[in-house]
């Protein structure tokens, strides 16, 4: 996403696919209208990728325009609570956190990397998904563990926190009053999990440790005894790369149907084995929503969002339906149109269908810090005459 | 337990003590008053604690008295829905499912070879931990697996199931009408896990493939991120035997507190952190109260059972607070005097603590397998005539 100053209004955004493979780089204006569509090199790298569309940015609205790299990085440790002005000393502290986070981290770090080598003097600024659950009680952060294991870093850290701050910050557009009550958002996306929220701040999510944990995925298992992995290895002769591409990648809704990781082909097929993962997906969804609302101690609102959450109407309605002991009662023609709103007048528990906006999070802390960096130097200065 | 037939009043019953160093054997009749206490020899395994007992019982009660052993079996995989009369091929089965539960099952199993040994001719009956849980609609047996993997026996079973079966087996002594509602049993032991009963049938529990997972117990973990376990061995250089030492035997109350794995002893103690090990003990327990009310569509009942569960007045307190958002009045007094029925009137979910049985229900199958096996031989003689 690249914004103009102030008020941050959107520009455009862009995206890159076909990483590892034939790279290819797509953007697009405000309001979607398509800007560009090129092929990049074959075996693209994450960091190809991001110097493409950054360049492309570059060239197409003028030299200079770029003020700032705002970056998703999935993995803040503990020591992130908030988004941080990157230097060489954040880097190595996000170097670090690799090991609790391997399949996202390298790549994340690979882009500032990128920027800091080929657009050297340009602010970038880490923005992390699992600050915003860096304020949970410490009871809901922790496993049942050593408490050596827990002081070195083995706990609950929570995922997908850009994507809860997003509708964190519109919820009192949508709901209210209710946004201060007691909500759960259901962030349904390749990635899944929940998350509590009470005022608007994290109270307790699915994902833990790692983005594996929870609920089930497109090829991820979610939650599952942690004798399982035990018994692959000893029993099955799996190593632990075998065990982690099994359970990253050959399982969740494309294990489960043996047909397909995308919802969208799930619900259009008539495979048994299909309607068996759709089923066992929203099953483990009204299930966790149950935990999250003990967290809570009631609901007050359930939030859908992500490309499942927005888009997937029978999804929904099946979730909503393990939902109506807790209050829950659908409107099902609001919800088969997507409505914002989509239970039924009356309904104990609303529920509603929001735009995640992620991108928006990230521009909006990048520019924060720059102030922020900005008053810090105006006044090292001051102080200086 | 020893028993005579017909109505199966308890003659009395045994323990053995210190397996694996110094053997202790003690017996007492049917109201509690102990017959015996004796020492056994140094490394005592379990068949010789076993034999020791049942050796007792005859040459007290007198020759030919043991007309049947029932045996706990903590794993029938999924063959085993019902108890089974133990010949050769049963324990062939259930010998493979020795990699399924390794801690328990070769115990359970060499019990059954020494009275096989040394009490050729008296009929052995298996009650299976995992039987009672097998009736569970698919989906909640169900992990986000390849289906391969859940064919191959990967799935969630449950254990716990003889005591939540003697405790569904009294639930309308204490509830009434409510026996058939919507109630979880939290069974809170040394193992600890929560069934969710409609119409005193298991709907879903929280331990799964192993009795590892789910709620923290004395030593042991419960629900853990799947990637820890990778984390632990690709980062830590622990192998699967350190890893299955760590989350088996050095986590849980014991690891939270550093204290202890007995609840008495962290209820007792000053330590904020044996405080902390209690408060998350309960938390999960909250936890996952709501995610097994979310299976039943609701709660009617609350029951406690089990050593922490029976006796643990400050625990049930705890619990009972966290599921007050459920409609849990507790009633401060009753629970402090470790009544029946612990919650308010009025409470829109009652609360209840009740002794559970195990032992019951193995002498009850044992007696209902052999009067089916009578019944058989009867026919097939019948059929030869």
């Amino acid at each position: 996403m690249f914004t103009c100053s102030e008020y941050l209004p959107l520009l455009g955004h862009g995206k890159v696919e076909g990483i590892g493979h034939n790279g290819y780089l797509s953007a697009f204006d405000h309001a979607g209208m398509p800007l560009l569509e090129t092929a990049l090199t074959a075996n693209l790298t994450h960091a190809d990728g991001l110097y493409a569309l950054i360049k492309w940015v570059q060239e197409t609205v003028g030299p200079g325009v770029i003020v700032a790299v705002g970056h998703r990085i999935v993995h803040g440790g503990l020591s992130f609570s908030s988004p941080a002005l990157i230097n060489d000393d954040t880097l190595a502290q996000l170097e670090k956190l690799i090991p609790l986070a391997p399949l996202h981290q390298p790549h994340n770090l690979a882009g500032v990397r990128m920027c800091s080598d080929r657009f050297p003097g340009v602010p970038q600024v880490a923005c992390f998904d699992t600050a915003f659950h860096r304020g949970q009680a410490e009871i809901a952060q922790q496993f049942a563990l050593p408490r050596h294991l827990m002081n070195a870093g083995i706990r609950r850290y929570g995922f997908h926190g850009l994507s809860y701050e997003s509708i964190a910050s519109v919820l009192p557009t949508y709901l209210g009053e209710t946004a201060s009550g007691k909500v759960v958002v259901a962030h349904l996306g390749n990635g899944v999990s929940m998350c509590a929220l009470h005022n608007a701040t994290s109270i307790a999510t699915t994902m833990s440790f790692t983005a594996l944990d929870g609920l089930p995925m497109g090829t991820r298992c979610g939650s599952l005894d942690p004798a399982v992995v035990l018994y692959l290895m000893d029993e099955k002769n799996m190593d632990s790369a075998m065990v982690a591409d099994l359970l990253y990648h050959q399982s969740g809704l494309l294990g489960v149907s043996g047909v397909s990781n995308d919802m969208r082909q799930l619900l259009a097929s008539s495979n048994p084995q299909a309607k068996e993962a759709v089923e066992l997906f929203a099953y483990r969804i009204g299930r966790e929503l149950g935990s999250l609302a003990a967290a809570l101690g009631g609901l007050d609102a359930l939030v859908f969002t992500g490309g499942i959450g927005e888009h997937a109407v029978p999804v929904r309605e099946l979730i909503c339906r393990h939902a109506a002991w807790l209050g829950v009662q659908i409107d099902l023609s609001a919800n088969a149109h997507n409505r914002p709103c989509i239970s039924a007048e009356g309904s104990a528990v609303s529920a509603w269908v929001i735009h995640t906006d992620e991108e928006r999070v990230i521009a909006q802390h990048t520019r924060a810090v720059l102030i922020d960096k900005g008053a810090a130097e105006l006044n090292h200065t001051k102080g200086k005459e």
